[in-house]
Order: structure tokens, then sequence, then C-alpha cells
């Protein structure tokens, strides 16, 4: 994957579009590598990679298309013809189907559902049964299983017959008559295996999920076991389905944007960065920067009822900033972490105590260690300028280890009462505890000064 | 898995350890399943971790072994006896065998090679050649190649001969007789192909990486081609080894957990939380914040230089928190956005140009909304309460206008720097932004102040 050639290919084909050289662009796009054109079409804008698209022969479109964000997904559908939209939704994997309609308007949706094959709406209806957010909306509906009671070598065979339209072949449920999942085999173990022997004697413990399991914990499950395919069964442990790791992939990527976004009080772009407009950009933004903004209007408040405090000593308002963000910061590193340890699997709502004590006893070292410099500094100074005192380093130095072990307990624990209480914990993350133990940590500034000081 | 059951067991097993009942842990180890072994053997301390280690049986010890967070690995290694360590190591992978020796001292890692057998000593040699952060040093050298030339039963033959050992025969690299890589076949098109055709007929343009590629950008391509597995050539496209979709996303796992960690101002504890001790916690988290406090001292700095306009109108200091906290939010929002979107390739360090202007139009928007309401609140205020009036709010909304502008092409650009200059650009994220903006922001909001107020 040569970058530089890549990005003159993205300057490019607007250009040749514009010109109306297609032909051109159809030959240079057959000429790319599958991930390299999908990385291309994303960055053109919306109406440059319809027409682009369109020029691609029927199956590449559909690899291609494939590989886009749901958000593109959508709008490029609403971009094409009708017939092309028929026989791109057909051909597309039946979960691949369910996420593309949940972008699509529910009249058309509809619409598209019962113009597909019987054979098709059947491998699709039990992926549409399960909630938005459970592995059912990702496992596959295609998929070979063999028989415990099968030998090896009638396994292989079926495989072969049926294994052309198979999601995978390579991990392969084994079942009783009454399709309840009883084992795992992988393709390799029967290779190897004597053709004469029962699965049964070659197949291993099954790891699986049920099909209403959370999307992204069942997506973990799979990654952690490291296996090719995770079975999804019901509640009567049937199999109904099968996880890629190509979708556990995308699932854990999802959820890590979403992780990212939220630490950062945004909602995520759900596609590239330079295919978003700036009007959605801002719409990512806006709404957690009001909220956060209004939240800090209590910083507002806790400073005007301190205001004749600050007009005797103005002193105390030069290190207000530092003591701040230092506390932000340290309810920041108490936040990632737990919120990362919780998306994990590290730690349970239930820990909250465990987590407090160690929050606690970290908060309490880092300032204590960042007071003791604080009051070095600010002693040092109050010998060569007015209006600094070694009380004031006292009052800085206090407030440093108070305001960062509050800091570090409440960046640690706000987390987990977010998870008991079913909110995404990342939500509460960074941010929102800044924000918090900015007009906290002022309180705790004001109250140490006004007894230190005596004012 | 039930989580329930699990934690009683991790509560469980320091007391029968403890009272010598180490029949029933390794019976009850036995039946647990590899994931969750795994999970609760990470929640144990040191010392009770390698007592239940040794009571495993051999394999099931070397498979739980190969789990471990690297960290675990090393420490684990230190409290077992010597012809354990000398088994456990013969038996990993080469490539994990390598990640070991990192964890090591140099002299225990050089005798552990030393002690090997011949042929595997030959498959780790090519895997140390390669500098560590590259894909050379995560490739594994157990495959299985066919040639171009070779029938597609041949070529199954050959699998079937040599996969036992292979890291994977689903995908398997085609090269020509000087071993240079020509294709790629799935074991599924061989198994589907007619028998008597050549591999040259079956197999696909290849998509590989060099083995000097950064370990990451490696691992991103092969999780986006959602393939199972990535050949890995050297420079005369030779094939050396081939990267797994279970390494990959192991790599991009480690990525995700030290962007996550520095977006934090932390280093990235590499193991589960509960089993990190407090002053790892401390230590990981210690010098950044130090580093943060330190550059926060401009922020005193500046409030010092302006302590007379200060004190002439007291009532600014009330709405420091809410303007650098506002402009520490749009900066980390940018900050995230752009970290994140260079991680995953959507832009690079040269489209610095349509960055700066997408941030700057979207600051500019998102402080002109702020600013209009704050201006609005203020006016509002100015009626009832002494101290605060129209030309205070305009002070505000200006400031919150400046400030978030910049804040947003600060965050937005910084990362993008740092990319160029070959620094990490999540070490450059959320915090440091908000401290440089905090110092930057507060010289805007005290030059405007006395513009307005003419003071």
């Amino acid at each position: 994957m040569v970058t530089e050639d890549l990005d003159a290919v993205v300057d490019d084909w607007p250009d040749r579009i514009r010109e109306g050289s297609l032909s051109a662009v159809a030959r240079q796009a057959a000429d790319l590598s599958l991930p390299d054109l999908v990385w291309v079409l994303e960055r053109l804008r919306v109406r440059d990679r319809a027409i682009v698209f369109r020029l691609l022969p029927k199956s590449l479109a559909h690899e291609v298309f494939e590989r886009f964000d749901d958000g593109l997904k959508g709008e490029l559908f609403t971009s094409l013809r009708d017939d092309q939209v028929v026989s791109l939704f057909s051909d597309l994997d039946p979960d691949d189907r369910v996420h593309v309609m949940d972008e699509l308007p529910a009249t058309v949706a509809k619409k598209l559902l019962q113009g597909l094959s019987k054979h098709e709406r059947e491998l699709t209806a039990p992926i549409l049964g399960y909630d938005r957010g459970s592995i059912g909306r990702w496992m596959s509906t295609e998929f070979v299983r063999v028989l415990e009671g099968q030998t090896v070598a009638a396994a292989l065979m079926q495989i072969r017959q049926r294994g052309r339209d198979a999601e995978t072949i390579y991990t392969v449920p084994v079942t009783d008559t009454a399709k309840r999942l009883v084992g795992v085999v992988s393709l390799r173990e029967l290779m190897l295996a004597d053709p004469e022997i029962l699965v049964s004697e070659v197949m291993n413990e099954p790891i699986s999920v049920t099909a209403s399991e959370a999307d992204e914990t069942a997506a973990r499950l799979c990654l952690d076991a490291q296996v090719l395919a995770l079975p999804v069964v019901d509640k009567e442990d049937r199999l109904v389905g099968i996880l890629t790791v190509d979708d556990a992939v995308r699932i854990t990527a999802v959820a890590e944007e979403e992780d990212a976004a939220r630490a950062g009080a945004m909602e995520p772009l759900g596609r590239p960065y330079l295919s978003t407009p700036v009007r959605t950009l801002v719409r990512t933004r806006v709404v957690w920067l009001l909220l956060l903004a209004v939240s800090a209007v209590a910083t507002v408040g806790v400073l005007d009822h301190f205001e004749d405090d600050l007009a005797a000593v103005v002193t105390l308002a030069v290190f207000i900033p530092l003591l701040i963000g230092t506390g932000g910061n340290t309810g920041s590193q108490a936040a990632v972490t737990i919120t990362r340890a919780l998306a994990l699997g590290d730690v349970r709502a239930r820990d909250v105590g465990v987590v407090l004590f160690r929050e606690v006893r970290t908060g309490a070292v880092l300032g204590a260690l960042l007071g003791t410099l604080a009051l070095g500094a600010i002693s040092l100074v109050a010998v060569f300028v007015d209006g600094y005192t070694a009380e004031i380093g006292v009052v800085v130095a206090a407030s440093m280890l108070a305001i960062c072990t509050l800091a570090a307990s409440v960046g640690g624990v706000i987390p987990l009462f977010a998870k008991a209480v079913k909110i995404d914990p990342a939500v509460m993350s960074t941010p929102f505890i800044a924000t918090f133990v900015d007009a906290t940590g002022l309180i705790l500034y004001f109250v140490i000064a006004k007894l230190v000081l005596g004012i």
C-alpha cells in the first residue's frame, strides 16, 4: 500500500469525474487492492463516491460495500438506482443486511425485505428477531454444522457440499439431532483426524454465547478465547447462528470508537474524519459542551460565594487554574483507568469498595507529593515576592492533597455507579468528572484558606 | 460464563491454598473453561497465581500461559522452578517466546535461548532479527506454504502433512520456487476446487506486509482486509512469516490501551487493574501529573501578571474556571477526534491545512453559540446582582468565542505535529492541550477584559 499514490488518486478522481473520463477512473479502481479502494472511496465526497461506486463491476462493488461503515452504507443506498439497491441488498450477508436496514427509513427497509427471495428472507428473519445491541443482530445464519454421531469422513463431505455459502467452514459447531450444541470442531482437526472415527471423538467443549447477550460482551469473549468463530445459541441451547472473528473485531472497534469519543465528551462520528461535514462535527460536540458548560456554572456560583475572600486575598485567585487543572487531571486518570477496566471486564460495579480504597490511597500519595513541591516552591517565592507568604503555600499544599484524594476517588467510583444504573461509564468519564471536581475542589480550597489565613 | 461463580472462586482459592487443600483447587481449575481460568488467575495475588499455575497439567498450563499479558508472563517466570521454565519456554510459539524474552533480564533470556533445540532456535532467530515495534516481532515462522506450480491435490496433501505444527492452515501463502510470495489461497478455496488444476489457477492477489513495517500498521491492515492471516515478506519479497488475526487483535488491543491511557495522561498498566499494586498505579500516573502541574505554573504566571486587573474587577476571577474548563473540553474534543483518526489512518500529518480549516470553523461555531448564551445569562443576572454588568457579559462572550476557536485549532493540529516529529500523538492529547489552552486562554481573557472594560 503506497500511501502517496493513494493520496494522488483521491485528489485526481474528482477532476476526472468532472471532465467525464469515467473509463479511466474505472480502470484505476480495478487496479487497486480492495482495502486501498475502500480507503479511497471513503475519502471522496458523497456524490463522487456514488459515481465511482456505480462504475465498479458488480461483485467488486458488493465486496467494497460490505466494508464501508454503516453510516456510509445508508448514505450510499439513497444515491443508487432502485435495481442496484435491490441487487446489492439481496447479495449482502443476512447480518449485514439487518445493519443496513437499521440505517434506512422503516418503509424502505420493509420494502427491501419483502423483495428478497424466500430463502434469503428466512435467513434474515431470525436476526431481526433479536434486539439492537444484542449479539443476535450480528450472528451469521449461514453456517455449516455437523452431527456428533457422524464420522469424520461424512462431516468433511458435508462441509464440502454445503460450505460454499457458509460464512466460515473453519470452526464447525457440532450438535445432537435436536440441534442442541454439544461441541465445536475445527476443520484442521477434522482434516488431520482418522476419517473413520466419530465427530464426538475429536470435538472440543464448546465456548458459546446466548443470542440475547450484549454484543460487546460476546465479541470480547470471541477475541479473548482466540477462536475464529463462536456458536450462538437460543435459550434452549439450540444453535441459531455463529459469530465470526471479523464481526467481533468490528463490534469492538465500534465500541472503542464510542468509548474514545465519550471520553472526549463527544458522540462518535461513525465515519472517517475527512468525509464528515463540519456541521456534523459541531453536532457531535455541541450537546456535551453545553451540558458541561452548564455544570461549570456551579464553579461561578462557588466563586461568587467566596468573592469577598477573593477580594481580601487576590493572590488566592492566582492558584485556581493550577489546582483545578491538577484535580481534573487526577480525576481523569482514575476515570480512564476504571472505565477501561470495566470495558475489559477487569472490574465490576460490585468492586466499588476495593476501587475506592485503592484510589483514595493513590490520590493521597499523588496529592501529598505535589503538595509538598508546591509548599517548597511558594515558600521560596515568598522570600522574594510581595503578596506570597508561607501561609499561602500551606493553603495550596493542603488543597492539593485534599483535591487529588477527592478527584481520584470520584474519578474511580463514578464510572462504577454509572455502570450500576446502566449508563455508559465512558459518558461519565473525564470531562464530567473534571467539572464536578472543579466545583467541589474550589469549595475545599476556600474552606482551607479561611481556616489557615483566618479570613 | 457465570461471573458470580468466578468471583467466588477468586475469593475461595487463596483460603484453600492457605489450608493446604491444593487437590481441591486443582480439581476446580480443571473444570473451568480456558478463558474463565485465565480470568481467575489474573485476579489472584502473584504468589497464589504461581501456586495454582504449578498445579495445572502441563498442556493446560502452557495454554493458560500463552493468554496472559506479557507483564504477567515475565512475573510468573521468575516464580517457577528452572525445569518448568525451560519446558514452558520451549513449548511457546516462537513469536510469544520473543515477547517473553523482552520481559526477562538479558542474561536469563540468552540462557533460555541457548537451551532450545536447534530447530526451535532456528524458528526463533528470524523474529529476534527485527526491531521491537516492527511486525517481524509478531510474525509466526511456523507456517505452511504451497508452490504456484503444484496441483490443488498436492497442495492439500502438503497441508495435511505439515499442518500439525503450523500456526494456521486456513490462509496459505503461495510462492515461486525462489520463495518469493506470488499469491494467497484459502483452505476453503483449495477444498472446493478441482483437485487436478494448478494452485496458480485458484490463488488470489496477495495482501502482504514487510517485516520491518510498524506492528500497529500491519495489524490494522490485517483487520481492515478481514483476512485470517497476512503473509510477511522481507525486502526482496521473500516469504519470512505470517501474521495471524489473533496476534493482530492483540497488537491493536495493546495500542488501544496505550492510546486510552495516554489520553488520560498516564502510562498503560499492561495488566488487569485489580492485580496492579497501588505503587504501580502511582508510578503510571505521577510523571504525567507532575509534568502537567509544572506546565500549569504558566497559568500562575499569567494570573500573577494580571493581578492588579483582578484586584480592580474581582468579578473577573469568578468566570476563570468556566472559561478554561470550556476551552479544555473543546480542545479535548478536537484532540481525541484527530488522534483517533490518525490511529485509523483516516488523516495523515500532511493533512494539517485541511484539519486546521475544519477545526477553526467548528471551534468558532461552538464558541459563538456558547458565547451568545453566556452574554444572555450574564446580562440577565446584571439586572439583579451588583458587580455583574453587561460589559462583563461581552468580555465573557468574546473570550468564549476566542478560546473555543483557539482550543479546537490547537487540539486538532498538535496531534498532527506530534505525529510528524514521531512522538505518539496520544501523548500530546487531552491534558497536555488543556494545560496549554488554560494559559493562552487566560491571556486572551484578560486582554479582551482590558480592551472592553478599559482597565
